[in-house]
C-alpha cells in the first residue's frame, strides 16, 4: 500500500512525531510506502512531493514544526482543485491520504472523502478546539510553555506590586487560558466563551490589593471579549505602512484597568513561542499513537474517519462529526475556575 | 463543615496542589475549614495536626512533595487503631476525611469507610497503576522527567556507539516505561507485564548495529523480569553493613547483553528524581481538579468514593472498586510498542 | 555588626539569592544581624523595614524577584533625602548598607558613600551593562530564556518559510542580543552599539531565501536603531487612552522588511519573561558569591566598593569606577557575529 | 587552507557547537575547508574521515554529543602512530589539526605539536579541571542538570524527613559538586580536594534534625574520599559475571550515616545524564567562541596553543602549560562553602 501524507494549517509541536509514526508503522508493520506532499494542500494541488522512508524520519520525534512545510489554501481553491488532486494522487499510486491538520484541513479532508477519495484524518490544534476527541497534540505543549512563562511573571509582579496580564492563544476557545490559568495559579482567567465585565475585573483587582496581596496575574485568551456596554474594544486604525494598528484585548483591558484602578498594569503577549519547539512527552506519546492508529485504519480500509483520543483509547470517529462544530469550554469547566479566582 | 486531610505513601508531584485546592475550595465555595494530619495515617493515629487556611497553602501549587509530610504505616496498625482514629477525628470535629494516596492509602480509606467514617479519597501514584481512573497526577511529571533524561542519553550513546539501558520506576506496572519509551524514541521497552526474552533483546541489539545504527536505548521498568529459562536475576547477597547488595534488573540485563553481544553497555538508574520537584502543568491541572471535586463530594455527602479522571471529566467511583485490582498495561497498549521497537 | 540591605531598580533573577547569602554569611560567619529596607531606597527614606534572620531567607535561593520589593525613586529625592536616610540608618543601628541594584542604585550608593555612609554595593543588571565586572547575575537567566524561546521559534519559521524577528531586552547595550543570537543560531543580530542598515538586512534576508534556506531568525535588542537615512523609527502618536502608541524597533523593522522583500515577517517581543522566575544555576552561584563577599567586605570595613566578578574571582572595585560609564559591547565582540551572520 | 578536526574523550555538550563554529568560520571568513576525523585519534590513525561543509553542520549548535564520534586510545598507540598520523594528515592536505578534548586529548595534541605538527587545541571537560582557562564548555550544562535534579530531590527529602546524598561527576576535581551544591542549596558538599571526616558529617546531620530542620541534602563528588581513619571505602569484590561490584563513595557514606545517626538515608547517582543533551546557552556561546578563535589562530599560524577563556576574552595559551597540571578547587573557593554548610 502507498500512503500520502500532508500537514495543513499553523505550526504545532507533534506534527513531525505523527509523520515519523506513520512512516515507521507503514514500513515496520505493513511493508507499505509513504509519500509526503509539501506545504499542505498546496503540495497536492501542485504535485510537489518528497519520499518518506525510515531514514527520512530519523530524529523527527523531538523536533517541533513540520518537515513537510505547511501553507494555508483558500477553501475555494480546494473545491475547484478536486480533480487535479485526484489525478496527482493517482499519478503517485497513493491508496489513502492522511491529512494532519485543524478544522480547515479536516473540513477539506471531509470534502475529499465525500468525493470518494480514501482519507484518514489526524486532528491537530494548539487550541484544543476540535470536537470528538478529548485532546489533540500540541495543546499540552502550548499550556506547558504558557504556564512556565506565567510562573516567571509571578515574581516580577510580586516584586513591583503590579497587575500582569498575559495574552495566550485561543481565538474561539479558551482551553489554553483555562488550563494555563489553573496550572499557574492565575487570579483571573478570561475566555471567549464568557464575555467579561470590566467592572468586575476592576473589583477583583482592587479587592486583592486591599486584602494586602502583592500582585494580580490575569490570563486572557486572545479571543476574550468584554460584555457589551462595559468596555468597547477599539480599532487602532491604520498606520503609515498601511498595517492595521493592532492592540490585543489584553493590552486594551490593561489600559482600562490602569485608568480605573490606578494600579500599575503590564501586558505580555506570548505569541508564537506557544506553538514551536520540541513537544512535551505527553504530546509525543499522543502524536505517536495518532500516527500509529491512522496507519492501521488506512490499512483496514476505515476511510472517512479521524483518529481521536477517548479516555485512554485511540478510536475512530467520522470526519463529518468532528468538523460539525468547534469544541468550546463547557459551563461546568468554566465553573471550575471559581475557587481559584481572586 | 470541617474537612480533615492527609497524604500517604511516597512523595509525588501534585500532592501540595491537591491540598491547596481542597483548602481554597472549602474556604471560597463553602466557607468550610480544613485541618491537616501530619505524616499520613500516623498523624491521625498520634493526633498530630496542623491548621490549613488560605494563607497556609500560598505558593503550594508549584511545589513538589507534601507540606503535610508522609510516612508508611503497617496495615495491622491501622486496623487496630480504628477506634483511636475515630476519636481523634471527633476531637477535631472533622466531618469528612480526605486521604490522598496510592493503593495502600486508598485501601485504608476503604476500610475506614466500611467502618462508617465519612471518607472521600484522592488517588495518587507516580506509577499510574490505580484502577478506575484514566490517569493520576504525578505520572505525567515522572514520564516527562524520564523522557528529558533519555533525550540527554541519546547523544552520549550515539557519540560512543553504546547500548544505554535506563531503569525507570514501575514495580508492578510498566506505564512509565511505556510512555517514556514512546516519548523518547527508545528502541526497546521492557515492562513487568511481559517477561522479556534475553536472547531476543540480544538479537535486537545486534541487528541494530549490523544495520549501521549508531546506538541502542532501552527503557527498563524496575519490575521487568526475564522469561524463565532465559536469564536468572541474581541475588547479590549481603554486604559488610548487612545491606542486601542490590543490583537492579537493568544492570543485570546490561551485564548479560555485554557478555553475549560484545557491545559496550551502560546503565542509568533514574531513581528519586522521577518523583520530586515542581509538577508539570498537566499534573497541576489534574491535582487541582481532583482537590476541587473531592471537596464538592465531601460537601454533598458522597462518601466512600474516590475522585477519578474519565475522559475529560472528574467523576466519582466507589473506593472498593478502585482498590480491587492494580491497573497494569493492557495487551493492546503493549502492542503499540511494536512499530517503534528495534 | 548590623547590615542594612535593599534592592533597587527592576526585577532580576538572583536578587533573593543575594539577600539569602548576605543573611547566612552574616549570621553563620560573623554572628551579625541583617535588616531589610522595603521597596528600594523608598523603604530607607520612609523607614519601612523588615527583619531578616535565617528563617526569613529559607527557600529564597531558587525564587525569582525580590522578597524586599523594589521601586524606582527620582535621583533628586535621594539627594534631598540624604539626612533622612542617615537618620533612619542610625535609628536602626545599621553599620553598613548593602544596596543591590543597577546603574541607578549604584550611583545613589556612590553618592551616599561620598557623603560618608559606609556602603558596599552589589551590581545587578539583566542587561550586563555595569562596568568593572565581567558579568552580573540575572544576565545568564535572561539569555537562557531568550535562547529557549528562539529555539522554539526556529521550527515555526521553518515550517512557514518566514522571517522571525525577536525583540530582546537591552536599551543601551546589546549583550543579551549578542549572546542569545550566538546561542540560538540567529542569522542576524542587531544591537544598539552598531546602527543597522536596513538595506543590508534586506539583502541578507533575500540572499538566504535565494540560497534555498527555509527561514530567517533575527534577534533585535530593544535599543537597536537604524543608520540615519536608511529607515526612520516612527512615533506612533497617542491613542484614545492618552497612551503613546508604542511600536518597538523590531516590529517597525519587520514592516519595512515585509514591504521591501515581499517575505512574510513576524515579530515576537519577549518582554518581562526575560527577567522573572527561578535563576539558572550560574546566576545562583554568582549571586551567592556576591552576597558572601559583600558581607565579608562589610565586616572588613572596605566601604565605597562594589563586588565584581573578575575571571573566576570575586574582587572589590571602587563604586565610583563602576558607575563612571556603561559597559557596552566592544568592537571585537561585535566582530564575532560575522561568521554566524547570514 | 585545510583544517582537520577531531573530538576525543568522553561525550560533552558543546562539542558539536565547536565543530559547527570551526566549519562556519573557516568557510565564511577564510574560504577554507574542514575535514573531520572519526572517533577521535583513532580516525586519524586509521584514516577514517568525513567532509565537513556548511550543510553538514546545520542544526549542530543545539545538539549534544559529537557528530564525529569519539573513542579513547591508549597513549602508547598514539606515540607509536606518530608517523602514521603525519602521513594521513599529508594525504588529506591538512594544514592544521584542531583536536577538541580533555586532558588526554590535549596531551596528545601537545606531543604532536612538539613533533612539528601544526596544532591548535580546544579544551573540553565536563569536570572543569583543565588548567589555564577560566571555564570549559560542558561544565555549565552539567552543573545546570545536577542543580535541576537536586532541586527535585529537596521536596522528596522534605516530605520524608530524609538525608539524600547525590553523587555527581568529578573524579579529581570537585567543581561540579561545589557549584551544584551552592546553586541547589545543599547542606553539605564533599569534594576530592578535601577528605571528609565521617564523624563531622554525622554531627552535621544530627544537628540539623535536632534543630527541627526537615531534611539534609548532600552533594558528593564521585572522587571524594574519607579522611584516613574515619571510614574505609570498601571494595565490593567481584560478582558472578566477573564485574567488580561497585558501590560509589556516596552510597557507602550513606550506609555509614544511616548506621551511625539512625536517620533514613537515600543515595542518587546522577551518572551519564550530566554529560548529554543540548548545551545551555552559556556553553553554546563559549563553544562557538572557542571554535571561532581556534580557527582564527589556525589561519594566523599560532600553533602549539590552546584557546582559553580569561575573564571575558578568548586568549591563546601554550598547550604545554595547559596540560602541566590539573585545575582543582582552590582553598579560597572551598572556604566559600562554609556559610552554606549545615
Amino acid at each position: 500500500m502507498r500512503i500520502g501524507i500532508l500537514t495543513g494549517g499553523g505550526d504545532c509541536p507533534g506534527l513531525n512525531a505523527v509523520i515519523r509514526s506513520v512512516v515507521r508503522t507503514a514500513a515496520n508493520h505493513y511493508g507499505s510506502e509513504v509519500i509526503g506532499f509539501r506545504d499542505g494542500w498546496r503540495g497536492l494541488l501542485e504535485d510537489r512531493t518528497t519520499p518518506l522512508d525510515i531514514g527520512a524520519v530519523d530524529g523527527l520525534l523531538t523536533r517541533g514544526g513540520t518537515t513537510l512545510g505547511s501553507a494555508r489554501v483558500a477553501p475555494g481553491l480546494l473545491r475547484d482543485g478536486l480533480d487535479r488532486m485526484r489525478a496527482v494522487l493517482a499519478d503517485h499510486d497513493v491508496d489513502v491520504l492522511v491529512p494532519i491538520g485543524g478544522e480547515g484541513t479536516l473540513t477539506a479532508a471531509h470534502m475529499l472523502s465525500e468525493a470518494g477519495v480514501p482519507v484518514v484524518g489526524v486532528p491537530k490544534t494548539i487550541d484544543n478546539d476540535i470536537d470528538c476527541t478529548d485532546l489533540t497534540f500540541g495543546f499540552d505543549t502550548a499550556v506547558s510553555i504558557a504556564t512556565e512563562m506565567i510562573d516567571r511573571l509571578h515574581t516580577t509582579a510580586e516584586s513591583h506590586q503590579r497587575v500582569l496580564l498575559v495574552e495566550v492563544m485561543g481565538r474561539h476557545a479558551g482551553w489554553i487560558a483555562l488550563h494555563a490559568g489553573l496550572a499557574a495559579g492565575a487570579h483571573l482567567t478570561l475566555v471567549p466563551e464568557e464575555p467579561f465585565d470590566v467592572e468586575e475585573v476592576c473589583r477583583l483587582v482592587t479587592a486583592r490589593f486591599e486584602r494586602g496581596d502583592s500582585h494580580v496575574i490575569g490570563v486572557v485568551a486572545e479571543g476574550a471579549t468584554p460584555k457589551p456596554g462595559t468596555m468597547a474594544l477599539r480599532d487602532g486604525g491604520v498606520d503609515e505602512y498601511g498595517h492595521r494598528r493592532f492592540t490585543g484585548v489584553a493590552q486594551q483591558l490593561g489600559f482600562e484597568l490602569e485608568r480605573r484602578t490606578g494600579k500599575e498594569v503590564r501586558t505580555t503577549v506570548l505569541g508564537h513561542v506557544q506553538r514551536g519547539g520540541t513537544p512535551t512527552s505527553f504530546d509525543r506519546v499522543l502524536a505517536t499513537r495518532f500516527g500509529l492508529h491512522a496507519t492501521i485504519a488506512a490499512h483496514e480500509g476505515r476511510y472517512g474517519q479521524m483518529v481521536a483520543l477517548r479516555g485512554t483509547d485511540i478510536e475512530l470517529v467520522p470526519l463529518g462529526d468532528a468538523v460539525a462544530r468547534l469544541k468550546t469550554v463547557t459551563p461546568s469547566r468554566l465553573a471550575e475556575r471559581r475557587a481559584f479566582t481572586g
